[in-house]
């Protein structure tokens, strides 16, 4: 089974409007409303490839409850434990006549110690039955930055593998706790490192495979870099692979997440580091061209884990 | 008792942003959600004015269940019917750098015949022990554009006079049933005799008269039409009259529904129609001032009272 955590989730809620006025009254021709947040993407990615998957998250309010009932229905198992604060939601305006899409991210709600220590009960049992961890996103108010770190440190005293995706100080604490992955964006990257990093042309490649390696010196057995529709980067102990998928344009929220579910399939599988980043690559290829994050085609998945060029990189 | 008749009240959700990226991702400052739309305005100002008001209405789902909850914590008495769809949402981005206002209003939710069938027993009922009903607001998808004709009848069989506030074809189905006042703005008063009107001059005022009294030929005691800033105009049986408040800035929509919850109280308490327009243009005038529909300041109440010019227009 894998444990996907989701400490912050939230109830997307998406308007579609033909033409906005932004200083002025809309009336959206459609309104749907999705259960959201990067945890979220990768059980639902999981699921749909088959894995044993539970959801471990926090959920409150009306909203949660919404969240709840929304994720019941699309079949993946999950246990939220119940928080006073209402969950947060995203609000994106899609404008269909121009293509634009204006996002709002509501703050996540503060969490109490007693609601967390309740959520590491039921996490602690999950592990008992667990192949990997998955521990996804940003941590709501109330918690520490080294929430991450703990998390992999239980998990780590229970034999089970975690694969991190987080960003900023739950990231710089979580990759010394020791995870056997962490899969930064570029942005990420940088920040962790404390330095700019771009990748315009074949020399900057380099500099981010010395910053994914500088990473990975402080704790996670691989670091995963996703690059967007370059593809991704990976930086073992056994050696540095490149992935470099059919380009595909579309969302690359999904695309990260779907790379983090395959990351995550391909170790409990006993895939090879290659073979591990080959099947990420394929499946963010394919949920990059998915209409809604946490969801890909099956034939996309085949038709870019046939086109995916899998390279070995020699580092100086 | 007043009843204020709510049949697609609104859970409205505002976000406070500084200099907002249409284009990109926004962190709000500020979260707000409250109850609304016009009937729960309306039902509002009369509890602030220590009217005995019961607001009836529909309301499904989540956002049904919040708006009830903030709603009963505001103290309006309330009894909503339940129905199977949710409650809609209007979606409000506040730009407070620029000053903008972007609204997104969601469609009503859809209604069976089985649940208006049980919110008029509701009706019915409530009805044996009201002073006066005011019918607020648009009809939602499923309910035909006579239900305030409907609504006016039963009300008239009761002996309980109606003041309606709604527009299109629910206006011109609702006046031909009689009820005491109806309460149109300008461009619903327009809409409802087919002919553009203005009020840019003296000169308009004439027209408009004109176009009021039209209405009120088809079947209400009186028509109010609100203009904004400009006032109250008043037709009835027993003369025109025109109140001017002194001149304030703000939010048009709750000024209207105060006024609305003035012209109520006022029939209720037996003022004259002049007492009645004095009274609503008072209030909407402390209402524009507000931030919020359907709230007032006391004291600004009382300023713009003594303020209100009340004149008596002489009509060939």
């Amino acid at each position: 089974m894998i444990v996907v955590v989701a400490l912050n989730p939230a109830l997307d809620v998406t308007h579609h409007v033909d033409d906005v006025d932004w200083t002025g009254v809309n009336r959206p021709a459609g309104v749907r409303e999705s259960p959201g947040g990067k945890g979220l993407n990768v059980a639902r990615t999981l699921h749909s490839l088959g894995a044993d998957v539970l959801l471990l998250g926090l959920a409150g309010g009306s909203s949660g409850a919404v969240l709840q009932s929304a994720l019941r229905a699309s079949g993946v198992r999950a246990v939220f434990t119940e928080i006073a604060a209402g969950t947060r939601r995203t609000f994106a305006v899609v404008d269909t006549g121009r293509g634009d899409v204006a996002l709002f991210n509501e703050p996540g709600p503060p969490v109490a110690a007693a609601e967390y220590a309740r959520f590491l009960d039921t996490y602690t049992e999950a592990l008992a039955t667990s192949a990997a961890v998955v521990l996804s996103g940003s941590l709501p108010a109330g918690l520490p930055p080294d929430t991450y770190a703990d998390l992999t440190r239980t998990a780590a005293a229970a034999g089970v593998p975690v694969l991190l995706d987080t960003s900023g100080e739950a990231l710089l604490h979580g990759a010394t706790a020791g995870p056997a992955m962490v899969k930064p964006n570029l942005a990420e990257l940088a920040a962790a490192v404390g330095r700019e990093l771009a990748l315009t042309g074949p020399s900057d490649r380099a500099a981010v495979i010395e910053a994914a390696a500088e990473l990975r010196d402080r704790g996670p057995d691989a670091v995963v870099v996703s690059l967007s529709a370059e593809g991704l980067l990976e930086v073992t102990n056994e050696g540095t692979w490149m992935a470099e998928p059919r380009r595909v344009a579309g969302n690359p929220t999904g695309a990260g997440d779907a790379a983090v579910a395959g990351l995550a399939h391909g170790l409990v599988l006993g895939q090879s580091w290659q073979d591990r980043l080959r099947h990420a690559a394929a499946l963010g290829s394919a949920a990059a061209a998915a209409p809604a994050a946490g969801e890909f085609g099956h034939a996309n998945y085949d038709l870019a884990l046939s086109s995916v060029e899998v390279t070995r990189l020699e580092v100086e």
